[in-house]
């Protein structure tokens, strides 16, 4: 097994927002430094962080110099470029690997990587003409929902489908670009896993937390989840299974339908996820010290849940509830320092802990 | 009461040691900025900070531009030169106020403040010249130790007499300094509150923790102490007492010693302490956290105890015992980040905690 990054030493985060922002204080908790490499100004994990790079990721001179200034580089999120990750990996090791982001970049790669694992998911079929959307519609049926392949389209790259003879404004909305079309599942809810793998190939996975969504958002975690005991043994197997086919090191979220029929992957996140900041307050080592732990080659740290937690974002104009919820008991607030409230924006969120 | 410091607010703490450091990680997660003012260089508090100035507390210009850039100024340490603090107060406001420095800043005005409050403190004789050291010693007796008023000599500042005839070396050993003649306390162990005191004049006192030391050097604190339920009431009425006579905002650790006629004070200092790491684990709200609330203007957070800890300080070659301790169950480790490991330096702490 690799010797721990030394004291001291230097981790690259690429992205600077709250992820980054929490993941630089588990690290400095460590003793080691964060270096943030952010295209946008005043990022929120450059407030407790030693360094700063303001810079786009097609600005190959600041990834340099970036990846020179470190010992080992991670990421808040996957949609990294995959030019700037060309050029990093020449210098520095990237954890997680290139493998994790290569899959999960791609709806497509990332469905036949999980489906080729034996896993289930949502049933889907490739798009690259209206021809194709039509033959899909075939097999999976209405309702069903057109998705670009790759992220970052601008906000474009969703269409749904409630009706077969819609085929024509769905492609049209994906302007060309590669799809892939996904059958609606019938869940119960859904639940997420936070699961981690060090160096030395152990994982270790956070109890399952159950996720409401709202307008496409991510409002609470709950945790415990609903979940039978085979499920919640299913949930860690599955997450454990995909973490090692992928060599994986560092924190993964793992997104899970819950159905009759067993659990079904949503979608894989390969990083520190929203649906993990309850262990904040739940847990000895959270979320983000196991990620930082893994990919500087610490022991994974225990994970163990002593406390139930309800985890709540605060989005926009919830930060207009922060001066009650600082006078409520068990209630531990996160805020992301972020300079605007807008509509829809992360601007934080509280732990409501119940005590064993 | 005063508005709560907006988000975004930039709070000014003088010392950029592990203290400000953790003040400067809880202020983040209230959704402030810090900047840190620190002689040295590499200061661990600049490794989570938005900004650091490496300026000693002479310099003139460097403490105005500190002042300009900030909402509030706070501290980490109580020996911050009157000349800087002159020059500071001018610009912002102070938390926790002059007073608490004026008082904590002279062994003898801090005895005399607390035995006018009605509390008891060890037998004490202001000392300014040998002749007053042996009136000193005919009443309160030997042994005894005799200490410059004033911190910060370098070191010097403290001899131990055993017999009345030592007076004169004992003497020299102040090199003229204010000093003061203190009587040894027959006492069972050491405690310690940590007490809160909101900008509006609320009081929130953490349990107290029980209090190891070696070579002059806090070792341990375990909680809960070893306190009779009256002696526990005792404790925190007289924090709070003290609190309110300073008509104090900020945190501040209260020393205490235990005894058969009841509880003693050693001393008091006006800020976050070493005796209240423990409550990063065992409470929602940590004494960090706690302090910037009251130097902001927040209610004063959640500080139940809902576990037991016991939290051990990691000081010099402790740190070869990292390793071993990443791997055990209920272990939170909090690193400094200090650049080199030295004999009696406080490297880090850890917090065992044992769940309820």
């Amino acid at each position: 097994m690799t010797e721990p990054l030394v004291a001291g030493s230097m981790i690259g985060i690429l992205g600077g927002g709250q992820l980054g922002r929490m993941l630089s204080v588990a690290a400095a908790r460590l003793g080691y430094r964060c270096h943030i490499y952010e295209p946008g100004a005043g990022a929120p994990a450059g407030h407790v962080a030693e360094r700063v790079t303001t810079a786009g990721y097609d600005n190959e001179a600041a990834l340099r110099t970036f990846a020179e200034s470190v010992d080992v580089i991670t990421y808040e999120f996957e949609n990294i470029p995959t030019s700037a990750l060309d050029i990093l990996e020449t210098l520095k090791p990237i954890r997680p690997g290139r493998e994790a982001l290569r899959v999960s970049q791609d709806r497509i790669i990332e469905k036949d990587f999980l489906t080729g694992l034996g896993l289930q998911t949502a049933p889907y079929a490739p798009v690259n003409s209206e021809n194709d959307l039509r033959a899909g519609i075939a097999t999976i049926g209405t309702p069903a929902i057109l998705k670009t392949c790759r992220f970052g389209y601008d906000g474009k790259g969703q269409a749904r489908l409630d009706a077969p003879d819609e085929t024509g404004a769905a492609w049209a909305a994906m302007a060309g670009a590669p799809s892939v079309l996904e059958g609606f599942v019938d869940f119960s809810h859904e639940v997420s896993v936070i699961a981690a793998r060090g160096l030395d190939g152990s994982v270790a996975c956070f109890d399952p937390g159950e996720n409401v969504h709202r307008e496409g958002i991510l409002r609470t975690t709950t945790v415990p989840a609903r979940l039978t005991p085979a499920q919640r043994t299913d949930a860690v197997l599955l997450a454990a299974k995909i973490l090692g086919a992928l060599d994986y090191v560092g924190v993964m979220g793992v997104e899970l339908f819950v159905t009759p029929g067993g659990l079904i992957v949503n979608e894989i996140a390969p990083r520190v996820h929203n649906s993990g900041h309850w262990t904040q307050q739940g847990c000895s080592i959270d979320q983000f010290e196991q990620h930082i732990r893994a990919i500087a080659g610490w022991p994974l740290g225990d994970g163990e849940r002593y406390s139930d937690v309800v985890m709540e974002n605060l989005i926009g104009d919830d930060m207009d509830k922060v001066p009650a919820l600082a006078t409520e008991p068990n209630v531990a607030i996160h805020l992301y320092g972020k300079a605007e409230v807008k509509t829809g924006r992360k601007m934080g969120h509280i732990n409501r802990v119940k005590r064993g």
